[in-house]
């Protein structure tokens, strides 16, 4: 190999990235070298910064410089409301697509027993306590519509409950736009079964 | 917003690599942050050393960490060969690909007036100082088949005429394992019109 080491090192420390296999990473040390040395030496910088200063909220267990993130430090946010999902990605996608001012609980993951992730990893003792607590009314259940999610919500909806606490989920049906020719027998049938009176 | 501002610039940093929205950027930061910090530290510290430590051969204009790439300062390559390449990968494919053992020169480009880049652009004065030497028999013409690469390659033709050095261009034809059916129509009839005797 004739390539320089530096080089070689960027190509495969790359690949670290999700779905970026060797010709990626290939493409992109080679982009960055020649087009934009500044955005790959702000993007190394950054990474640096990142990994070492982002930890996780004590209360939500979101991505969070500082001990409490600021959606669970906000005085604006409504107390009574917490929404359990699975990820940051998700919590952000609910934060921008509906108008939800509660607080979040964040369980980095799924209850997936055979890869040794059980109710410890995500941190459902710091929400039972949180629930125990008080202050909590409803807790919206929002894992995603998967075996795992479903069996997570189960699980979270107990632990709701066990603390009088009522669990809600989100609610299961065709998507907006979607035409019912091309969407799936499972939410089709789950559609249809769970059909409400038309309004008027 | 609400995401630690450590990530927001995470994410921002990463919209720099080729092929990546804000979408992968989100699902890349919160992977690496949430699986493989060691992979992003890595990246991070990578990312800066190639971007500080990778410059070009002074011979050849590859990246290089030193002032003369490997290629190039090897004895054992045959020096009487010099193939250009538009770039490094092009480079890599060729040096993969073929026992090729010659020389090479990356132009880091094509000729392309519209974007600003010229013969200067691409190192051509220094190409034709290196074929003005002497020393080199044949220049292998290994730019893209594309419109720009081959006005590029005609004009690395010229140069290599001037200067008493044979050029050569790759072969152009149906790609092996193709369908003929599945081929694109210029590559047909250019197949089609340089067709050559069958051997037996």
């Amino acid at each position: 190999m004739s390539t320089a080491p530096l080089l070689e090192q960027l190509i495969e420390a790359l690949r670290c990235l999700p779905g970026v296999g060797q010709k990626s990473a290939q493409r992109m040390a080679y982009q960055l070298l020649e087009r934009d040395r500044d955005g790959g030496r702000r993007l190394g910088v950054a990474l640096v910064a990142a990994v070492e200063g982002v930890g996780h909220c004590e209360r939500c267990r979101d991505f969070s410089e500082l001990p409490v993130c600021p959606v669970c430090a906000s005085a604006s946010r409504d107390t009574h409301l917490l929404c359990a999902v699975e990820s940051p990605a998700d919590r952000l996608a609910i934060e921008q697509a509906t108008g939800y001012r509660g607080l979040y609980f964040v369980l980095q993951g799924r209850l997936s027993p055979l890869d040794g992730i059980g109710p410890a990893e995500l941190g459902l003792d710091l929400l039972a306590r949180r629930l125990a607590e008080g202050g909590v009314g409803e807790l919206i259940i929002a894992t995603n519509p998967t075996v795992e999610g479903e069996a997570t919500a189960h699980y979270l909806a107990q632990l709701a409950r066990e603390a009088g606490v009522r669990p809600s989920r989100l609610a299961h049906g065709l998507p907006l736009g979607g035409e019912l020719e091309y969407i799936d027998r499972g939410t089709l049938a789950h559609a249809f079964g769970t059909r409400q009176e038309a309004g008027n």
